[in-house]
């Protein structure tokens, strides 16, 4: 006779999602503010609006993203706490580029099978990213899915809501040539290129010291995704308009930066003007990589690229010289982008 | 010399995540509203909140959630025009047990290697989902992950928000021993439990007609996650008044019921009171599956768990007879579920 089946035998644990349950509840509920009114053990998430009801005009901003095969980098370092910062930072930028300020964070992991130890590691990462920008941890979910996720490997998927008030969303209109463009940058590959940078990497020591890198290859590969809340919050605060901001994700800037330039203008960038970090040149060399291809897969030192008139990026500049970068200037043209000194 | 490596090379292909996007469009747009001030091609979805300015006291409540191995059920008969209404139907009774009705949902899909017909068919499925219960599709992503995922097979995640005003927020207050349980049925496994029944079923015929299933196993197993929303909503606006709602998922109702039991109440269930759709009993008997682990695995049958006083559970069942079963009672108890005629 055939074995009694069982859901374990098939591969999923509920007694692990219960353990995970219980080991991640203190980390989750150090994010709470009062607002929440219900979060863990809830069917969904309750989080209390009266901010929005003191707007003139609230309007909520929204986005989901992961943090790509930034995973596996972690996965072989056996490295998980940082993963929640890139992935709630990601998350964060894609908003602030529209002006707003994050409300509350859902998080989704998934494997074949789940391993609590790293489970527990991720979403700590995660609820401490979110505390640091004052955001709460409103809900989650796990997932057991043999036969979907390859063995040992799994996937960190977040979405978060913000809230800005409508006159205030950043839209990019008003861009025009002449205008300068200003640049914080990334510390590294944030979330975007990793299959590349991996595979050209793969066969390397990733552990010692490199002088190249300043760091060994993992340590520059794991940096995390910089959130820049608050940075253009300064600017912001000491009165300086930002007209548009891109955030330099997937796609690079090629595919970023015209996502804000109202028809009629380009944009110039010239490369030299900021530091890009050591850990491109490293990819580019070992993997013969095209330098337009490198723009089109990495932020390549961009993090986030802002557009100011001429006067208020001489003022910002005076403000953070430390951390802005003068990188270009906006030009008449068909929402392109150029980048003097390529190759 | 080394070949130039490419991210193409590397698995990730930037042109098909834009042929997905050009694909989507029509479909993703159809879902806006008025509320809408950006969303595809911005970094994050733009929702004008004014609704909730009108609101005495708004509670935003917010889920996340896949749709577990259904997707390989999906793969198998390669029919993916209803698995985005099992995505958002789940999102939507998650929300709908807190009183919530849903505002926006975004979606996120992720793959070794992205196909775009099947994508763009998931993607049509998740907006028809939305359009149909007057929720906002206002963002999403797409990410290649070769060596995460295994070759050929994709994860679907999804997020809900929602509002409710606070006082109508149903969190089981008020429910006592002697009120009655009354369920809306599942239409099948919705999606749960798919990794044991597809353990159980792997090596049968898929495609035929079975007398014992009025349907062949494929379209037992793909039967969609019903949407509860219209009948709780008809319910309501007759003035009855619901004290507690369960949405029975993972973990069925051992671990959903006991979420809205206050302290000193115990849920009893009459097994034989509701229909089981034919499909768990094909699982059990294959499977050799023990009684109470279907239960813990399965919903079998109870869609949507309703807490009601003995009067209000009558004017219910009298308006809703062919759609509404009473399946038991509150007694005194420790927070547990017993489910009579169980073995």
């Amino acid at each position: 006779m055939k074995p009694a089946e069982s859901y374990a035998r098939a591969g999923v644990h509920l007694d692990i999602a219960q353990e995970i349950l219980n080991r991640i509840a203190g980390a989750v509920r150090s994010t709470y503010r009062s607002e929440v009114i219900a979060g863990l053990g809830a069917f969904a998430g309750l989080y209390r609006a009266d901010a929005l009801k003191a707007m003139a005009e609230p309007v909520l901003v929204a986005s989901t993203d992961g943090v790509g095969t930034k995973l596996k980098v972690a996965a072989r370092l056996g490295r998980w706490e940082t993963i929640g910062y890139d992935l709630v930072h990601h998350c964060v930028n894609d908003i602030l580029v529209h002006g707003a300020r994050p409300l509350f964070f859902l998080d989704y992991i998934a494997a074949a099978r789940l391993e609590p130890d790293v489970v527990v590691r991720v979403v700590e990462s995660v609820a401490a990213a979110c505390r640091a920008v004052g955001c709460v941890l409103l809900g989650g979910e796990t997932a057991e899915m043999p036969g979907i996720y390859m063995p040992g490997e799994l996937d960190l998927v977040g979405t978060i809501v913000g809230v800005v008030e409508r006159h205030r969303i950043r839209d990019g209109r008003g861009i025009q040539p002449g205008d300068s463009l200003l640049a914080l940058p990334s510390s590294g590959l944030h979330t975007n290129g990793y299959s590349l940078a991996r595979k050209v990497l793969e066969d390397l020591d990733w552990e010692s010291f490199m002088l190249e890198l300043g760091a060994s290859i993992g340590e520059a590969l794991l940096a995390p995704h910089r959130c820049y809340l608050e940075p253009i919050r300064m600017l912001e605060e000491a009165g300086i308009e930002i007209k548009g901001l891109a955030h330099i994700t997937g796609g690079g800037v090629f595919e970023n930066l015209p996502r804000i330039l109202p028809p009629g203008t380009a944009a110039v960038l010239h490369r030299g003007a900021w530091p890009e970090p050591p850990i491109f040149s490293l990819i580019q060399r070992l993997g013969h990589v095209d330098a337009g291809e490198m723009f089109r897969v990495f932020n390549m030192g961009l993090g986030i690229i802002m557009i100011l008139d001429p006067e208020a990026a001489e003022r910002a500049l005076a403000l953070r010289p430390e951390e802005l970068f003068h990188v270009g200037e906006i030009v008449a043209g068909d929402r392109s982008v150029h980048i003097q000194g390529l190759t």
